[in-house]
């Protein structure tokens, strides 16, 4: 284990990548994205990401620029192409634009295709909170969910994420359609364990406690028919309306056939639009401290909110750095090396 | 039972509504939203409302006309005051405001405070489907459902409505967060059954399986944290962002004490301003028939899209006609007969 201060950590991740010849805006999008995702605790989507998304653009699998262009053009829409850009730069670049927009008019929403894996949703909506707006995230994913009475993937466990500012850490929510993600049976298949009936369906759509008969099948969605429905409608926004396609139609992050051809949909909504932004944040803050004061369920020592945690922890790292594991920290030098940089 | 033709159960509503001295485009309004349900088999919100609804406007807690005013406008954000205007009438009217400006600019949402019951959401975002939009719909509801980690109702069972138009049935998801709707446990309670666990919990915060126990303490949400997370956004949404105030605050539809003072959030985004809109139709229905030629799970003999099963029966009674249980007749002809309307 090793400790970094975010600000080390993005400018090496930042350096590293322009070493292997991105562009400089597009790897400080990457880097600040990665850094982000460590500070808030959700290390799966943080700087163990950046060996993989270097080895897709050293395959000419991942543009090294922004190749973002906008298709289509209206006060408050967007239809943007990545050009195959990384995720967080097509996905950056579609949040700013609708947060421009939707200080002009109110909102705006923007879709995005052939873009890249973009990391954690809450990233984007946090911008828009960070602007005093109400910030909308989905993206879809390799096809892991089938849709409610089947028993083939057909969606992906797909995030949705809504940020919502209030006078301390905004509200977010960034959740999957499906109970749990992929990432819990495949560790519970590498530790040797059962996993709990309501996780998965083997693929002849029987539920499992095995996770490897689970990986071959299907992730079952929360609330059956809800979950299912939740997922098909990020498909047709993410996937039909942005042109990307559907989830089957997807290249996975880790197999290097293809570019993956990503499709996001995401959003910002003014609050003043509505109402005096610091009345609204004053509000929502009213909301949230009720809500912690409520009688607790047993065993419960704290009520949190959605996204409290990890802006909590985002406070304490800021202030104290970041552990990155040393299997991580081998990839990170063995990145920067042939360029001479070095992780302290 | 009796059965009557969708136009002659809109008209006799409508001309009850407008005896009662119910403004003719209110009436038409809630007409149209009441035997919506019917025809989509959501009975729960059907005509069987029209008498609670009555019986609060004679009561002097709901308004007999169009109260609804714009407090704040931007090209595309409406926030407006519904002045107690019955629930479809500020709700109709924000819908259709939104799909006027959403043609210009691209997407507009809206907010709506001092509303009241609005029936089914579907029927609001199906009104965007039809113009070639994306309709999205939610509301909040009295208390039901905890924060995670709490005992106390805070949230309502709050429905969030999408609908997407394809070139056949619009996808209409159309869900509460919590696992059952209150009127589950109602019934369990009136045919003296137990329910399952993982429906309620008691007002100590415990899993139950007796419906009183639960409808003493809270329904529970979808996969924990992800559920009571979309009600908190969606009180957060229709009840802050429109100033009408969270779950605790409202008052009940069966309640007398006040008017209820729901509020809405919804919005429309045009498909065209994304892509051409007959290809996105075309595309919508390649996938849904896609979904639907899937691999069924065992026991299962169709698989459906969100929607599908009401979308099917409003076309088949939109031929065939409605049925309406011998009760709710009753009710429609006594509030008729004084004004001398007897319900063929």
């Amino acid at each position: 284990m090793k400790h970094f201060s975010a600000d080390y950590l993005r400018d090496y991740c930042k350096d590293v990548m322009v070493a292997k010849g991105i562009d400089e805006d597009c790897a400080a999008a990457v880097a600040e994205m990665l850094v982000d995702a460590e500070l808030t605790g959700v290390a799966t989507h943080g700087v163990t990401r950046l060996a993989i998304y270097m080895e897709r653009v050293e395959k000419g699998l991942v543009a090294k620029g922004n190749e973002c262009t906008i298709m289509r053009e209206s006060p408050s829409a967007l239809a943007i192409d990545a050009g195959n850009s990384l995720g967080a730069v097509g996905a950056s670049f579609a949040m700013e634009q609708c947060i421009k927009k939707a200080k002009e008019t109110g909102c705006c929403f923007a879709t995005v295709k052939n873009s890249n894996h973009f990391g954690a949703a809450a990233f984007y909506t946090k911008k828009a909170a960070a602007a005093g707006m109400i910030g909308f995230c989905c993206t879809n994913l390799t096809a892991k969910i089938a849709p409610y009475g089947s028993s083939e993937p057909f969606m992906g466990t797909d995030p949705v994420c809504v940020a919502v500012p209030s006078e301390g850490y905004p509200v977010v929510l960034d959740m999957t359609p499906s109970v749990v993600a992929l990432g819990k049976l495949i560790l519970a298949q590498k530790l040797g364990k059962q996993i709990p009936l309501g996780w998965a369906l083997d693929k002849t759509g029987k539920p499992t406690t095995d996770p490897a008969e689970g990986r071959k099948g299907s992730l079952l969605p929360i609330g059956g028919p809800k979950g299912s429905g939740i997922a098909l409608i990020v498909e047709l926004l993410s996937g039909v309306l942005s042109g990307a396609g559907t989830a089957t139609h997807l290249h996975d992050l880790y197999a290097f056939d293809a570019p993956q051809g990503v499709g996001h949909f995401m959003g910002a909504i003014d609050v003043a639009a509505f109402m005096d932004v610091d009345e609204f944040r004053k509000a929502v803050s009213a909301v949230t401290a009720e809500a912690k004061s409520l009688q607790k369920a047993e065993g419960v020592n704290e009520i949190l909110m959605p996204g409290e945690r990890g802006c909590r922890e985002a406070e304490a790292r800021m202030a104290e750095g970041i552990d990155v594991p040393d299997e991580v920290c081998a990839e990170l030098s063995a990145m920067g090396a042939p360029y001479g940089l070095r992780l302290a």
